[in-house]
Formats: C-alpha cells, sequence, structure tokens
C-alpha cells in the first residue's frame, strides 16, 4: 500500500540531500545512506484499536503494495511496559519499558528481517545474505526458514559459538571470512550484487529502517497517540535510532503528531565512536576499535553514524556513553524490578537513561520510554548476580532459620 | 468480572464429584485436582477484533473481581502460525504452530504466573512460591520481580546451573532441598500454608489451569472462531493438557463452540507414566523414573495424571511418546521449516503430530494445531545440527566455488 515517491540521501560526512526518483537513490546505497519519503498525511496512520497483526499494521507507511502478508512470522506489537519498581528504583515516574525481546528471535532485528523476507517473497528473490555476527544473522536464518528462503549469512572466523549453532540449527549457509567482519561485509556486499541475491545488510538496505520505525509508531499509539519527551535507546550501527528518529518524523509530516521527542543514544564507553563525533561536534565519525561486552552495539566503524548524529540532533536529544559495569547492573535491575531480561546491549538504554537522570539530560518528571532490544535468554552467560540459594534438608524448621539468616521472612 | 460457582473435584484414583461451595473444594487441593466452573453462556466469551491485551481479554472466564489489571508484564495472545514448510515436509495441509515461546521468560508457565501474580496483587499477599526444576520457576521468578513481589523457589540440589542462574538473577530466594524433587514439594506445599504465602504449585493451585485454558480461547478465536479438528500438546504433569481441554469444554459450555477437538498427548518415550496408564485403560497413573533430554515433560509421578486421562478420553483424543532423537529431529525441523526455535518438550507436539500422521490418530486432511511450549533460546545446548560453516578467504571466486560445493548456488 506505501509507496515512496522520493528518497534522502546521506553521505558519510553527513551532507544530504533529496532525490526524486526512487530507484535512482536506491543505486547510491554503497555510499549514502537512503530513506524512503512518502505522500505523508493522516490517512497513512491506522486509527482504531490496536490489533495483533503487529508491524503489518503500519503497511500504509512501509514500501509495500497491496496484497496479503506472505511472511508466515507475526513480528511486533511488543509490549509497552509501566514497571512499578524500576520506577521506583530510578525515580522516573514516567518510566515505560518497550519489550523489543518478545520477537521470533528475540531482538529487535525480527522486524528488519521480516520486511526484507516479505519483499524476497514478493519478488521472487530464493537467496537472502548478509554479513553479521550476532542477531542480524540468527534472525535472518530463522526468519528464512519460515518464509522457506536460503538464507547466506557472512560471519568473520571469531564468531560466537552460541550465535553459530543457532544458524546452522536454522539450516542456514554460514560463510566464515577468515579476513575479519569488514572483509565479510564487503564479500557479502559483493556477492548479493553478483549472484542476484537479495542484501539484508543493515543500514544498506532501507528497509530496515523501515521496519525498525514501526516500534516508533507503536510506542506513538501505545501512548494514547501523543509523544514521549524523550526515548533512550542503544547505538551500533544506528539504524535501530535513525529508525526511532524516522518513524516520529513522519507522524509530525502525517499531521498526527506536534513534535519529535529527545532521542539519547547510547553506546559502551569501549566503543562510542558516535558519542566522540557528538562531542567534537563533527559530523563525519572516525573509527574506533571496540572493547565491550555488549557485542550489539560493538561497532567500531559504523554505518549510519552520520544519520544518527544527525537525527539525534535534530530532536534536540544527546548522547551518553556507559561502562559495562553498569550495563551489568542495569541488566540485573531490570531483571529484578521490572521482570524484563535483556542481553547486555539490549539493557543499554536504561543504564543510559540512569546516566542521563543524574546529567539532567531526562529529568525524573519527564515521560521517557527505554528500548530493551535484546533478551538474556540468548547470553545466559551474563546472567551472573551475587545471590546465592539456601541449601537446606526438608524440614519447615531449619527452612524457617534460613530464611531468617537472610534478614527476610 | 468472572466469579466461579462450583468447582469439579478430580481424585488421583479418577473419580470425581461436583462441588457447589468453592471454598470447600478449594480445601481439597492437597488431594484433588479442583477445576472452577462459572455460569457458562455465551455472554463470557469476548467479541469484536483481536487486541493486544492477551490473556485478560478472557477475563469473564477467569477468577477475577471486577478492577483494573495489577499484572504490568503483558501475557498471551501469542502468534498462531500458518508455516509453509512445515505444512509441506509433515504433509498435513491444515497445520498450524501455537507459539508460546513469545512470553517474558519463553514458556506457556508464564500465563499461569501471571494469573497468580495478579492474584497476589489483589489479595496483597507478599510472597509467592512453587517447587520447580525449569521453566516455572524462572517464570515465576521473573514474573515476581515484575510484580514488586518475593519469590521463594525450592529445587532440589541437582538443578541445572543456568536455570538457577536466571532464578537468582531476577532476585528469588532459591532453597535448594537435600532431599530431591519430592521432598521440595513437599516443603514448599507445608511452608506455603504455614507462613501465609501464595502457592503457585502446578496442579494444585487451580488458578495454573484456569490461566492455561486461555491458550485454547486464543486458538478458536484465531481460527476465526471455529474449533479445530484435533490439538496436540506435550504432556508433564498435565496442567497444559488439562487447561487446553477446559478451555475447549467452555467454549462448549458457553454455547459458543459445538464440540471439542480431539486431545493428543505427548510423552517421552523415557518417561510415559500416563501414555502407560492409557494404553491399560487405567485411571490411576503409576509412577516411573524419567529418563529423557526434555525436562518439561521428564515428570514421573504426574499431579495432574487422572485428570489427563479423563480429557484425553472425553475428546475422543489419545496419547503418544516419542524418542529423544525424534524429539531432536522435530526441534530441528521446526527451527528449519517453520522458523520456531523450541526446547525438547517444546517440540514434543511437533514430534508427536508426526507419529499420530502415521498411525492414523490424525489425518493429513484435519486442522490440527501443535502446541510449542518453550523457546530453544533458553537451552542453547541442544541447537546441535550436522551443518558446518564454510570457510573462505574475502574472495568472490572462492566463495563462488565453495557454494557449488554445497550443491547449491
Ligand atoms: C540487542 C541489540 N541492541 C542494539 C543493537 C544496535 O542496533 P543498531 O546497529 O541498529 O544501532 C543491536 C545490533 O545488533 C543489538 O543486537
Ligand atoms: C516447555 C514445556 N513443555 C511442556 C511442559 C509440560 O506441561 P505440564 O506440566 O503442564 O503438563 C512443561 C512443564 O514444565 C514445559 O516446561
Amino acid at each position: 500500500m506505501g509507496t515512496p515517491v522520493a528518497a534522502t540521501v546521506t553521505f558519510e560526512d553527513g551532507t544530504s540531500r533529496c532525490v526524486d526518483d526512487v530507484a535512482q537513490a536506491l543505486a547510491l546505497g554503497d555510499v549514502a545512506r537512503v530513506e524512503l519519503l512518502y505522500e505523508y498525511g493522516p490517512d497513512l496512520v491506522p486509527r482504531g484499536p490496536l490489533d495483533p497483526i503487529g508491524m503489518w499494521r503500519y503497511r500504509d507507511l512501509l514500501p509495500l503494495d497491496p496484497g496479503p502478508i506472505a511472511y508466515p512470522l507475526p513480528v511486533g506489537g511488543t509490549p509497552l511496559i509501566a514497571p512499578p519498581g524500576l520506577r521506583r528504583a530510578s525515580g522516573c515516574d514516567g518510566l515505560w519499558v518497550k519489550d523489543e525481546t518478545r520477537g521470533p528471535t528475540g531482538s529487535n532485528k525480527d522486524r528488519a528481517t521480516a520486511l526484507v523476507l516479505e519483499q524476497a517473497l514478493r519478488q521472487g528473490h530464493e537467496t537472502v545474505s548478509c554479513a553479521s555476527t550476532g542477531n542480524v544473522a540468527v534472525s535472518l536464518a530463522v526468519g528464512a526458514a519460515a518464509a522457506g528462503k536460503r538464507a547466506v549469512i557472512f560471519v568473520p572466523a571469531e564468531v560466537d559459538d552460541t550465535k553459530l549453532a543457532f544458524m546452522l540449527f536454522a539450516g542456514a549457509t554460514v560463510v566464515k571470512v577468515r579476513q575479519g567482519y569488514a572483509a565479510a561485509f564487503r564479500l557479502s556486499r559483493e556477492a548479493a550484487r553478483a549472484f542476484g541475491w537479495c542484501d539484508r545488510n543493515t543500514g544498506v538496505n532501507p528497509l530496515t529502517v523501515e521496519a525498525k520505525k514501526t516500534v516508533a509508531l507503536e510506542i506513538w499509539e501505545q501512548l494514547g497517540r501523543t509523544v514521549p519527551d524523550a526515548v533512550v535507546a542503544p547505538v551500533g550501527d544506528g539504524p535501530t535510532l535513525c529508525g526511532l528518529a524516522k518513524g516520529f518524523r513522519e507522524l509530525v509530516a502525517c499531521g498526527v503528531a506536534e513534535r519529535m521527542p529527545r532521542l539519547i543514544g547510547v553506546q559502551a564507553e569501549g566503543c562510542q565512536p558516535i558519542k566522540r563525533a557528538w562531542e567534537a561536534h563533527a559530523s563525519r565519525v572516525e573509527p574506533v576499535q571496540p572493547a565491550t561486552i555488549a557485542d550489539g552495539i560493538a561497532v567500531g566503524d559504523p554505518i549510519s553514524g552520520a544519520l544518527a548524529l544527525r537525527d539525534v540532533r535534530q530532536s534536540g536529544g544527546g548522547f551518553i556513553a556507559v561502562s559495562d559495569a553498569e550495563l551489568l547492573k542495569a541488566m540485573r535491575e531490570l531483571a529484578a524490578w521490572a521482570g524484563v531480561l535483556a542481553e547486555p546491549a539490549g539493557a543499554a538504554a536504561y543504564a543510559g537513561l540512569l546516566r542521563a537522570l543524574e546529567c539532567g539530560l531526562v529529568g525524573r518528571q519527564e515521560r521517557v520510554v527505554i528500548l530493551v532490544t535484546g533478551t538474556l535468554l540468548k547470553t545466559p552467560r551474563f546472567a551472573r548476580s551475587d545471590g546465592r540459594p539456601l541449601e537446606i534438608d526438608a524440614d519447615l524448621g531449619e527452612l524457617e532459620r534460613a530464611l531468617a539468616g537472610l534478614g527476610t521472612s
């Protein structure tokens, strides 16, 4: 239903222009980030009660021709949670958690996978491909299996064993590239062009941002068609944040929202190229060597860095960096006070919020949404706490004494 | 809104009676399974389009007084998937997958946890407890965290380290009982009574079946308010299957459905006490020593065995046992042909369906729903396949040769 009528093209130095010919814009995918534009108006925004069809609810704002959705896995429509315990703990009464861990493979990547595969199904591509070390790869492997497509996934030789096992388990063809991630990425681009595959690479394929913007549309609807004061999100390559920005921008363009929320991008202290560029008022991002436990945001040379800087600037927000220790603490607090299980990158928004509250970037009385982007279930090695089980004989008296020893009863 | 007006009480020998005084029925929880009954009629069944509020949609059929839902985690409303690849592979064109892996902790236990905690929040219990080694424990730990309640979880000393880590990570008090699972279960019952805790033990607390029945109501609504021919589900203690049965039975009692689906219960070959009783036409289940990789259904002395036998008999269904090898194969096929990641017990329904198709218990032209009850993400050690990654240098020619070697391109 949605028909892009033009595109914005943003180059690595941050300069940007509008291109009327969408096909011509798409051809620039290797040197610029391409964002699709529609003929905005209130009719593109769904009305009426929320339904369980997830992100397809927003199909008038997605580049999809009419016709039934063929992709079999429902995606999106994730919960927006009001967590009383976490509100108390953070002192932020207007805190909401957008729980993106509920997708088929437990991360927000499942949205982009769904839209790319829906296109592949419609256009008759038999193979979809990407380069990735983590959640994108698992998401594409599983999504392609559901859609009956072949997935070819390029990974660096040092890929995590568990994630590799999931990709293979779903039947993907996995190609380890000895020269590392950057080489794997280049080869995957080259192969997709040479063999006519559908290329899911984040940042390069404009559908990934299109899909990820649906999370903003959901937040707005879930808040009763209102815009929060701020939204906090982790930033790796950038499309998660840029998708959020695009979603809110389009609500404004459609005339149903009055303003954007302030966007707060969170990076890891051990990998903060965009935060550094932000502080230096640069519009271009200098690559760094990543060193953080949060593999989802361990991106040293982010593909949508310039775009993320622009989007945060336009929104009046900012960037925050958090340490690995803060990430681990945020994971524990999300689990113990909100019942939300997040992986390190998935907890970055909460860690960033705590910093943002401290430095005044977000006020405690504001309405703020944090995006939890990936599940702890997939990375149990990070589920470490100081807690110990009590060990007793099966006796009520012994139980009572053991519990009393905890200082609770 | 829902007000139970009577209860059915079923004893271990399979005899059963109706009790008009609900409180009196509930007091029998230690020696019998108690099922709540309502004043059935079409008004108890929701109308209108599906919404995203999950299981609370069915609150008129749940024992909940009026008033807002306080439990903060949305649960239920899980996808019913039509998987083209799996339909082809199984030769079963009317196959549907009810994907219960999308809950906050990735299993169908999250429904029961939600209802028990909603009650605890309304009744002012500060502590909820259970005995469990697996998914129930993780679900209760996380759910209690979300609700701001203390969880006390009794586990046998040999509990799985990863699951234990999740419980502690969510802040639960975990009590290891040296004498094993049966002793842990008894102590948890005793402690709940002695200390006035809310007892979530499956089978004992009638809310667990009440919550689990909502999956049947959803299946019926998702199939356009029609009943499938058969539903296949794994059976450990029994409440998952008994919940399904109760849901469909109540739709008939409400006058909105004409019949029950045939229910097919699936057990593991290494732990099939209910299947054995079924074959022997017994109404009482003899305990066995479990030996299967599927910990969710490794229940040697099932608490709701007699009830499960009755429900399957009344539905005109049957029981199936599957080997561990069949479970592993079913997990691989669910992943590779449907994009659904299931743990061993979670894949039992698909393994059982394949057997049921072979032996004619389910016909290939029938409309059949399989219940996938738990996620593989939590148990990555079972994500083993024969697949191997290709390993190459970053060179298109080398890639082409490597892919050609796979017999695909
Ligand atoms: C869990 C998680 N959070 C955040 C991110 C960062 O997203 P983006 O690369 O779109 O900035 C990723 C990316 O892999 C991720 O897996
Ligand atoms: C994944 C999974 N499937 C099936 C079951 C069996 O459910 P029930 O004990 O209700 O029969 C369990 C129970 O723990 C489980 O965890």
